[in-house]
């Protein structure tokens, strides 16, 4: 199964049934981002989407040294952030695509069906933070250190960071401060504001913990996950009314699922329900 | 006055001056619910809201265990939940009107045009996260266990948590994290992902202590609070210049109360004022 | 330059290169607002956002005891608040257009281009949270007693505290709290519930690190911080899809700038870069 | 069936098998409406929504010379529309109480599953229009006398005119004319601006056209119908990405009934298919 | 009255009691708009917006030639639209704040509280659509010629047309037509597509039908014509819940005018009522 | 360059400079829909998008008898719309994910970047409406017959009819009308409801009209164009005010194009400007 998930700079990994691990691989430059990699994200993550085998998700980054440190900036200042069109707004224009693609590939990790859950270790910068926002659940450890780097490198975070960021966390003034000044913050930090769920000691304790997780995730209703999910996205967007609604057409198809007489039945006779394939 | 307030599973009572609490009563089955409670829930809090001697609500769970463990599974699989019609459109269709009906209910909480504040002692499950969302501030105690329960019977919560808490709290991560796992949670976290906004000891104190704030609020102009509430609610679901332009036509009618100068004057004659019944 | 910002009772300094101090300077009534210093205040920010030496303000109250009171009741209960018409609904159309024209003066905080920080010190009740949760950052001290005070003087709060602290903070139970009691509550209550960001000792601590994360702002391109706060705004009150549109077309044109170029290159080369003008 | 439909100001027919005909029946008063009538369209609308031998339905108004003439002045100047109490906020809140009630009953026409088809013939002023446009067609006669009458009695139209007129036709210069001057306008209008999507000679004539059509929407598969009139209505109000994602779930439960297979094969059969109740 | 409007490119005249009449007065330039013709369009709709004597207002061009020929290109081309910063994105924010100021200008003329008639008279180009889009009814002659001249000048029309034209016409398809080919059509194609209301022989019969409509607006009641204007308004952009809540508390404050029962007393005596100021 | 556009059941042509001609090519089965013919929809308008050297595009049906007869019923009778999987929920599931995907196809037409024109002729069923609706101009011919079928295969239409059509036309009775009775209409009908906004007498008149009006809007700058378009769409969508400010930031980056400047003086000099490509 792993075969079929073949990408130069991610491995995909299947430690527990219907659990997916996909790690960031390129290590020795700090995981940073070239194009090609998140046009791997999201031919990855829409596969996962899709594929039976998989209820729930675990995106860390390979190495010791770094979740992502974002941008690889040397490769970015060749690229098509710089480039130039006979005047500035046919360069808006080709700038415009370009950006609403590297978006799209971002939001990718967001419209996958199954729960998504994101472990940031060590340097998290930048796409870092783009990236993990549109995952579901986010965890890291007490050395973890994070920046909305943007501003460093003289542009306003473009692919995701400033319009999700502030729906996820609980404080805009802290998150005002962070986005501006660009400084790095620690877990500490992450916690209090919101922004992640829960820290761990080190990158294997948060990896063990994250599986416990996915894996708890996993032998649930897969019905059942996939629509808490869309739900709760959908919330984010809309006000409760069109939430209700929503909910309601949702939940007319899906309560139809066999699983919830067999969830029924198994809480009832106190054992562990099984259930169909997504 | 509690007279016109009889329900079977329910108890009305008026502990104080323009303060009306509420209990579930069910407390043999830990005040679990079958489906005469929600539209018991809808008719006495339509009444509360514009009964003129109510100021302010607290809603309770009868007896030690529970606040409510949610839905009675055992009703609710004998129920709309598992009906089925001739084909799965009309089966959906069925179950549509009935989630429409059975969200009408809970919201009704929610249009309830006086503060309502819950008190959520021990068993929280399910229900009782999407009743206590639909009320204006949560109190917890100390040994509270919370759980967004629903995916553990095979579906998608639909009767509003999914819809009102990621508005509610400050972290998208935890919001997945418990609702997709449906684990079970205590006031700690509670309090720290800013579901609930204090914690007491036991269920006497935090009623006490619940009771003092509605005492609180219900001394206050009628005017004002039901106005501060209705503004808020609508903030949550609209923009700011929509909740600004909502904000002055409603204080456009609202400020010429008499209220305003007893109240000013109360206050620099520093004497507790008194208001007419709204 | 500080000529051009001179008001009876605001001061208006600039202490750093770049960096702007506003001072409502009424200490002897705790700051309070009559009519004029509102519209004081909106032409402050409206020329303070146009001009290209400023990059960041500060705004604070003068004096040891307040913030700012907030409204001068005693101002207020001869004004606009307590007027009549020929008949309730006259009456009513020209408290909107009264209450519509203040919400707009302090909007103008919101519409600034440049990124304030606002410095809660002691008494900071009523219009204190209209003005700072109209900025972009909130920093208090030990010592601040904050009230959301309006349902105290008979009314709903309608000059923008209602609107944005719903979304300013991640504790929906502890914002009805705080709003439908009235309650005095401290800077602990207030890092917690996510409404500031950092709390320090005393006002001259909280002003000395207010400054320090004013000029860090101030060092930084101005092209990406005033994108960064506009882009933030604007998905406060947009879906995500909407933020990430608004945020690609923004870009367009702002990642043109030469202090891209600029800060990447001195980020390679571990210099300070300097930005033009805008 | 009928037996179940009996009010003192309509007549519920059912002249063609599963199309109702509810007819306002006061005609010696124009069919001008009483609070009482508010409350029976409320509640025959909510009735036929779930009638399973009900899929389509005409609304008219008894005798010739008027649909009806719009709000009972007589009994409106007696009623709560003036209103007073002792002071104009809490008038204020009573009237507001007042207008959602009435408000919601009128908007128990849209809320109905069924499609509604009105027929306005000579005199449809005020509430003909709010009512009319809660319907999902509106077809006219030669003579018919439409006002937008409102501001005629010093007051905007506050049941649904302002809110669902401008979304019906296509001539926002039209729609403020109408309503700003309250002038009487005919059948050649109505259906120029888009309010009506025929024009027929009489009464009489309309009648048989519209039970034509009632009948014609009758045979089609229900779960088609309700489902095309729900996702119309959602589409007024939601832009086209939001309208597209409700549909695709709605979809995805209806488009599971028997009534697809049969239409089908019924199309490739050339026969007429029949389809089971909802 | 009229010596407080004086303005040099605007007459401002009182032809009727509670009726005033705002020329464009730049015939030897066919009207064209240089800069500071906006500002006084501005100045002159706020100021009429609260001045008790106006009603009603109507808007036209001075001389025989044009209502408007848009935009002065000769001045326009050397000033903000071809001006340069030191690089495209300072340019950017010069004329984005550029735009909104001169789109606020224009919005003036919407949020004006009193209803606004504009007549189109012969060259009615670019700006001419601008500003009658943003007044309540457009009249026009049989030989106005209209354009959406923009894109014949290299640009996106952006002060107003495209994000109006749009929610005031009901066929899209003819929109982007006439939007994206800048091609002039008249009157006939303007009535039909709903861009005007109605159309004149000549600007003579125009502004004598104008002026009978604008009168029979001005002796209706002001705060039903007033309320009326703004529920239509905020109507284009909510949806229809929306637009009921914000009907129902702005009815709540208007309802209590004495007005009503005026007009209701002065209709059932078959006499016409007087109003007092608004 | 024609050869980079090859597809079984399409023609890619370039008729004029600038201008491609699409053509639906199945004439024999009606050019009716299967699977593959909308996946290479969206491949060659995505293509088209961003292809410098096309600036309008016309999309016309092969053959004389229909622009397209819809689905390809007995196609469809064997695939997605009649799969079945464990249980209805897992059904509704697989069906939602093939409606998202065959709305996103159709969409592809509404982004594509380059304005398109649709003409219509003779047999235009279900998709026929679906694909139009995503375009941005519709003629017709005087023997079109248009009809919204879904209703009659027993579903509501679901790849865009419902959701769009509400917004392109102006009168919602009539959308009902024709949504629900699934009745066929012709030229006269849409013309008069909104639909196109020209009628000719046949296909090939037609297509030499609609060529004239794509080769127009060939020859204006592209920078213009394409942003008229895309603000249009935009506000369809949105309200003005959300409108206002999206067109702001879009042409603070557009206005800085050359074309402007050239389009400028070229209307000055009264002669053609030639713009680069986009």
């Amino acid at each position: 199964m792993a075969n079929e998930y073949k990408y130069e700079f991610f491995n995909v990994m299947f430690p527990v049934e219907y659990v997916a691990h996909v790690e960031i691989n390129r290590p020795e430059k700090l995981n940073a981002f070239v194009e090609q990699m998140w046009l791997n994200i999201s031919a990855i993550f829409k596969r996962l989407s899709r594929d039976p085998n998989v209820r729930s998700i675990i995106l860390t980054g390979a190495g010791d040294r770094a979740f992502t440190a974002g941008l690889d900036v040397k490769a970015a200042s060749q690229g098509a952030i710089t480039c130039e069109f006979s005047d500035p707004a046919r360069t808006a224009n080709a700038l415009r695509r370009h950006i609403l693609k590297f978006q799209d590939c971002i939001s990718d990790l967001e419209k996958c069906e199954k729960p998504t859950i994101a472990i940031l270790h060590n340097i998290s910068f930048g796409l870092a933070l783009d990236m993990s926002l549109a995952c579901d659940i986010r965890l890291s450890t007490s050395t973890t250190q994070f920046s909305v780097k943007e501003v460093d490198i003289g542009l306003a975070a473009d692919i995701g960071t400033l319009s999700r960021l502030p729906k996820a966390v609980g404080n805009s003034s802290w998150v005002k401060d962070v986005c501006l000044s660009a400084r790095v913050f620690g877990s500490d930090e992450a916690l209090r504001a919101g922004l992640v769920s829960n820290v761990y000691k080190d990158k294997a304790e948060a990896f063990k913990e994250g599986l416990k997780l996915a894996t708890l995730i996993a032998r649930k209703s897969p019905v059942a996950t996939v629509g808490t999910k869309e739900l709760l996205n959908y919330s984010r967007d809309h006000g409760v009314d069109d939430g209700l609604k929503y909910t309601a057409i949702w939940n007319a198809a899906m309560v139809q699922t066999r699983d919830v007489k067999d969830a029924m039945l198994s809480g009832l006779q106190k054992r562990k329900p099984t259930f169909a394939k997504l």
